[in-house]
């Protein structure tokens, strides 16, 4: 929900249904209120099928512990949507997209607002009160420049173990992983000039759509 | 592919199209033949556009470092599907489907097929050379009877830390998900008497298929 403005307020149709089919509440039930993009929440309660009472707007209780980017070489189809829900769910604060050497799909910079809304979403769902950024970055040199975590990882199989690297870790980190056919030797290098380590988590090799579930969770069972 | 026996063999449509589409191998190239249901893998070099020739048979190079069984409660439409393929990847070696209270699909015996087929595709797929087994329990007080894991978990948003738990686990390990809905009080009591400690993984609630990857994932950075 946006705008959580203290007072009545009607709902839209998205609302009354997620009130009423996901969460099964009914009149007279109170629940909490989130606003993912700006990170506060508010309790309400259900006055009629399409209208709510909110109290008082406050921070959110349930955020992200620490900074946390995610940087993915765009993938082909609706992966990109998968891994924006993983890595919401998992605790990311900041996803970048970019178009990389063996990136088939370039999405186009309108795709940015979807995966906004798709990140949103995310975050109600998992009862998190801050949605991550999204964005699409221009290109691999670029999307590296932006990052400014302490602790840079970039995946590739032939990497050192991940728990290595983030059993050290202390304050912001951030990831980095290559579409479907991984990163070039090129690409490689260039994040290693920007002090990412590279590493590798478990015996297999990963699918790129699973990297974030996989990684995030490694992360959320050192920092719970 | 299935019985690596030495010598020369043809292949079948879908394999002309894993050699030469997937890994673009040609006339004269050498690659790895794997037989995950029985876990061994053989060389092999390509003689034609649909011949190959197999050296001699050996155990698989690459195979689960631990014994994992993933217990699932059967999810809403292809869930299961994507479940099998992230649980392989991340080293499971037995997953088993179980229809719960909470369970809106009851799906026939006849699934467990498909599930191991893709199993296999998956543990290729990801250069495991073994495939999980996939059966499909009757109900769930008999999934927690086949379990033998010196250590159990029960994911359960309540519960503690699953750090607490994983970092003094030793030898074989079991994981429980529930469904869409999660267990029922009296499913989580069941566990308990069958010696499953309830954790929870990061501080957001996972959607049921995300749990595969996000567990065994935190698995395989402390049992790299």
């Amino acid at each position: 929900m946006s705008d959580l403005a203290e007072g009545e307020r009607a709902l839209d149709a998205g609302q009354v249904r997620y009130v009423s089919r996901v969460h099964r509440l009914h009149v007279g039930d109170r629940f909490v209120a989130f606003d993912p993009t700006n990170a506060v929440e508010c309790d309400a309660e259900i006055l009629s099928a399409r209208r709510v009472r909110l109290g008082k707007c406050r921070p959110s209780a349930t955020t992200a512990m620490r900074e946390i980017t995610w940087v993915h070489g765009c993938p082909k189809g609706d992966k990109a949507d998968a891994i924006v829900r993983d890595a919401t769910e998992l605790g990311a604060t900041r996803i970048v997209f970019v178009p990389t050497t063996r990136s088939v799909a370039r999405p186009s910079p309108t795709r940015v607002e979807r995966w906004v809304r798709i990140a949103r979403e995310a975050a109600r769902q998992c009862n998190r009160g801050d949605a991550p950024e999204v964005i699409l970055a221009p290109t691999w040199e670029e999307a590296l420049q932006g990052i400014d975590a302490e602790t840079r990882v970039c995946l590739d199989p032939r990497g050192e173990p991940l728990h290595a690297v983030l059993s050290r870790a202390t304050g912001a980190l951030a990831f980095a992983a290559g579409p479907e056919g991984g990163f070039t030797e090129a690409e490689l290098d260039a994040a290693r000039t920007r002090n990412f380590v590279l590493c590798r988590l478990g015996s297999f090799v990963m699918r790129t759509e699973t990297a974030p579930a996989a990684v995030l969770g490694a992360v959320a069972l050192l920092a719970p």
